[in-house]
């Protein structure tokens, strides 16, 4: 038995064909139609989808469901989407439907980070865990929880906003209105920011030039300086660490979970944040809670996306076989 | 249906009768038995629960549960506490078996907080709820949660620990070893501790004399003072519903719950703290959480313990009957 898993963003639309074992039999990226036509939207969606499936060499009757992931807010009533972030075209459209209507298949739609949690709990790093905190580092910080072996969605399906937990009060600004996020120490701008800081303007000596991204000092470039030796990239990732292990402790002090997963395109940088964020756990949170709970990587890193969009799929499955 | 509620302290031994709509028939006080024996212990918390039973007119074949609420640390296996606090004869005694042996009843124990949580939940402010965070402010400040209908307990039983969460990373030492906790900021010590530093230290105006509680400054003092319209007093209540908000929009924007009941001796202060909470949870949670959550004062504050502790046990039966 298979799920199609498609992970929807503004710019590409990645599908794959996953087994029950969370293994990728086949996947296959296009690029997201630009339209505000949001039917013609779904219609090549599943256009794709179609190609996807035959080029697979899977039988229909093969295939029990499609998830659907994208970076966006979830209405509560019906499990669909307000708003998809980047586009608007789907905001309040009833995608979930649509795509039931066109397709004759089960459709189960949510956030794109609840879909990458629910990938390491059944699959991936967290597997065999009942309570595990996910955490994705990239342009935003987003989170996900999983709470007595479900997928936890909170009373309006907005819980895991774990980029947005104030560390300082009076801290930095947020483009949420709080002030001190999480999010802003430790996502892309607040590190490359950190970095910045360091190196251009106090004029700090780094080898940063010989890993540019693509001629740009990104977390990647950083991380990869780091691992050269780099002094500066080292501390610059050592303080996120603590950043994010100073939310973490607090998370494990509420949550008490057996795993924190750790994903998204910063997460690459592994053990050279994950090790600080260790210790200030140790350090902040209470023994018992910060003895329990491991900090890990993701176990997709790559492909969480669809992954993550299929496991959305086969736990509704699940969840409907009850 | 009747169920026993026994709030265990350092000092006192509070019992309650207390029936399945959260009513208290029959409840009395007796001073803990000061000794080093458990057994001993255990003996006389049977002996009192015999004399309350006996009081209240009832049968023995009314009472369905004894339900045990304590300040401690539960252990994960068997649902017994590792430790309670002020009454070291008790840690790792088994109480939940050695009462059960001594008065062939199902028992549950539990912490005191997760008690009035599930005491909210079943019959108080947050009835009908399903997600639920509960907060008691005291000498310390506790927290427990009700996750998709049920008490959460976590990977290693010690779930909620709300007022160890970091709202300056750097701020003021808690006794946990964290800096900034919560706790610091909005329990007793930091209260009071507010209030003298500008009222004894900097000398500014208060008719905090008139309000004194036994003759001390009080939260309780300092609530009266307040409510009788003194500045100083109404200026450290209202910081420490900011203290507060800020810690509890973390939380709304992880957990999204539909309450925040906040109890404890503190919580009596009520619109004093929590207005100036909710003010700052709506500017600094995301809007929809923080519409969602509803910020009250618990319904049980003088008899929380003995409802909480009896709602422990009314919990365990309807689980054990599902």
């Amino acid at each position: 038995m298979y799920f199609i898993g498609m992970d929807l963003g503004g710019t590409d639309l990645k599908l794959g064909l996953i087994d029950q074992t969370g293994t990728i039999r086949y996947k296959q990226v296009y690029p997201t139609l630009n339209t505000d036509d949001p039917h013609r939207l779904a219609d090549s969606f599943a256009d794709c989808i179609e190609r996807v499936v035959a080029a697979s060499g899977l039988d229909w009757r093969e295939v029990a469901g499609l998830g659907i992931g994208a970076p966006g807010l979830m209405r509560s009533l019906d499990g669909e989407l307000d708003f998809v972030t980047n586009l608007p075209a789907l905001s309040n459209f009833g995608l979930g439907a649509a795509m039931r209507q066109r397709l004759g298949l089960p459709v189960t739609v949510d956030n794109d980070v609840n879909a990458m949690v629910l990938a390491e709990f059944l699959h991936g790093a967290a597997k065999g865990c009942r309570n595990v905190v996910g955490l994705t580092l990239g342009t935003g910080v987003g989170g996900g929880l999983i709470i007595d072996g479900r997928l936890y969605r909170g009373a309006s399906f907005c819980a895991g906003e774990l980029g947005h937990i104030s560390i300082e009060s009076n801290g930095l600004l947020c483009n949420c209105g709080n002030y001190g996020c999480l999010e802003r120490y430790v996502n892309r701008d607040g590190i490359v920011g950190r970095f910045e800081a360091l190196y251009v303007h106090k004029g700090q000596a780094s080898s940063i030039a010989r890993y540019l991204d693509h001629g740009a000092i990104t977390p990647l470039a950083i991380a990869a300086a780091a691992s050269a030796g780099d002094q500066l990239a080292r501390f610059v990732l050592f303080e996120t660490g603590r950043f994010l292990g100073t939310a973490l402790s607090g998370i494990i002090n509420i949550l008490n979970p057996e795993m924190v997963v750790v994903g998204g395109g910063i997460a690459n940088a592994g053990e050279l944040i994950l090790e600080p964020a260790r210790q200030e756990i140790a350090r902040r949170a209470y023994p018992l809670p910060a003895r329990t709970a491991r900090l890990v990587q993701a176990g997709f890193l790559n492909d969480a996306g669809i992954v993550g969009a299929a496991a959305l799929a086969e736990a509704a499955l699940a969840e409907a076989a009850l």
